[in-house]
């Protein structure tokens, strides 16, 4: 097991200047703290025990998401994780970490330095430069929606979203609907990749044919409404599933504004079950993506990685959602056509 | 919440027979035990609180699968799962459910019976009358390496498939192989066909083509090796991936009397990591499969279901144990012809 005195030897420094440096001690410059750290990091240098006083400790990183509020969509994951860390004596961080400082340290030896045992990551972009060190960080992490293969200090959870789209494209054929398309988020993110091939196979499992035409992904919402959502209605399609609420809630009103109505018309499937999916008129359809169970599985993964049991997928069970922006198809009347003031 | 005396309105009865019939007491008949116990699953009752002096209970359900011994694939599981289990306060029986047992009385009425909160079951296969059962069942099950879908108080445990195929077919084309064959159980098992289909997406992503006749799926390894094995030598492969290291085992020797050396000729890798696995002549290279991880990851989905987290799959990184029977591919030699004793 490597010790302080392999660090000082590799930089052909003082025991005492690493321990400092190690310590955050004001008289060491960051410049040189910083190279005790990688070292420390590149040799597996651990510290032997939490030093006294201090309690194991982990962080929750949230980046992109707000949690701040119990309206925001991290608040309850965040409530979930330390409803059963800080029992369990864990004594727990929320930071957030910006490109600047990702840029500035690796993800291990920031770790170091803020002695945590291991961290849950929320809402971290395939772009943060982190996301390349995660797949050989030897700190242990879990990821919210994000995925990195073959680590085995690093493990994935989510909702599943096979189940999720299998039992939303099942309700709508139930209602009649074979003429289904779909709205996303881009493919540079895990899990929009995962919804967009997960709507794929479902409509596969059900024997529906999928028609590019009625397919659009983006990160933008307004090129989603405006470019997308026309394309889809003028195929034809009677039902539109969407990646997130947020999305939904937009492609009902694009909807409205040309002259659809929903369900009548269009049925609208979004995925979250964001707070404001209740509220949404008509009501949101959704997938349900229990929050505090999010959170609490994230502690039941890193406390396991850190246990050294090695889970690299965690998946909750979808539920769906079953509100009004979801009908039976109509098939035999054709579609209004687009609303026209009376002239 | 409904009570004893909901369950004795039901079947017009007196409280007193029901809560008898409940308890296990010898002066009421089995046959109405049974209506008892089936009645109260059936309107969703449940014991307020253990009785005094009666632990928390859970229960191992093996079938199938040896676990007395050390040496026995089941055993490190059941110990990983009692090691967290206990420390928590939880009673654990292990418990085998024979085809009869099952026939007479069904999951829930059984767990009731016996005052189980939950269920680990290792080694049931699909034809196990209670597999049915447990797509409605309401008592929380944790089952290895099977699948029930969408029951969120059923949850599915075992070892990632795809990464484990992924990590084999890379390292089988490192050693420079492009002819690769797969030979394992078959198609009635849920694990059996996971790994088969685990086979054929990694064959894609690396780029390879699969040739049926060298695939082979078939329950008795006589079969496979007798049948099958031949048909994939003869079709020239240059390793041969195997779904359990019993039957990589099989397959070795198969080889050998076939006048074949492992590596030099064909390659061979296990799934697993048996404890024999290591003692094959050549040991063979293999997927490890944690047993005592898989156990602890067993109480840690359980418990979650009880606490009504529903997780439904959680998968176990893939490990590939580098060993003797796979090496590089001999590109220019001709394969030995079959051994043929002198005249």
């Amino acid at each position: 097991m490597p010790t302080i005195n392999d660090i000082a030897d590799k930089l052909g420094i003082s025991k005492g200047t690493v321990s400092k440096a190690l310590n955050g001690a004001n008289d060491v410059s960051e410049t040189l703290r910083k190279k005790v750290l990688e070292t420390a990091v590149e040799i597996g240098y651990a510290r032997n025990r939490a030093r006294k006083h201090t309690a194991n400790r982990l962080c929750v990183i949230v980046e992109n998401i707000h949690h701040e509020d119990p309206g925001d969509f991290g608040y309850a994951i965040v409530m979930g994780f330390k409803k059963l860390a800080i029992p369990a004596g864990w004594e727990v961080d929320v930071v957030s970490v910006t490109e600047e400082l990702q840029k500035s340290i690796s993800y291990d030896a920031f770790m170091l330095s803020r002695e945590y045992k291991g961290a849950f990551i929320i809402g971290m972009s395939l772009l943060d430069p982190w996301m390349e060190e995660l797949k050989t960080a030897r700190t242990p992490a879990v990821l919210y929606d994000n995925y990195i293969p073959e680590n085995p200090r690093v493990c994935y959870i989510g909702v599943d979203n096979s189940e999720a789209f299998l039992i939303t494209i099942r309700h709508l054929t139930k209602l009649g609907h074979t003429q289904i398309g779909y709205l996303g988020g881009d493919m540079d993110s895990f899990v929009s990749r995962r919804r967009h091939d997960a709507f794929l196979d479902a409509m596969d499992v059900h024997g529906l044919t999928v028609d590019k035409k009625r397919i659009g992904c983006s990160y933008f919402i307004t090129e989603l409404t405006q470019k997308y959502l026309p394309r889809l209605l003028s195929s034809h399609v009677t039902a539109i599933v969407c990646g997130t609420d947020l999305l939904a809630q937009a492609v009902i009103v694009g909807c409205m504004d040309m002259g659809y109505r929903v369900p009548e018309d269009v049925s609208i499937v979004g995925f979250d079950d964001a707070p404001f999916a209740a509220y949404t008129s008509p009501a949101l359809t959704t997938i349900r993506q229990n929050q505090e169970a999010l959170g609490n599985c994230g502690f039941y993964a890193l406390n396991s990685l850190i246990n050294q049991t090695y889970i690299g997928t965690l998946l909750l069970r979808a539920e769906l959602i079953d509100r009004a922006s979801t009908g039976k198809v109509r098939r035999k009347k054709k579609l209004a056509p687009p609303r026209k003031l009376p002239s």
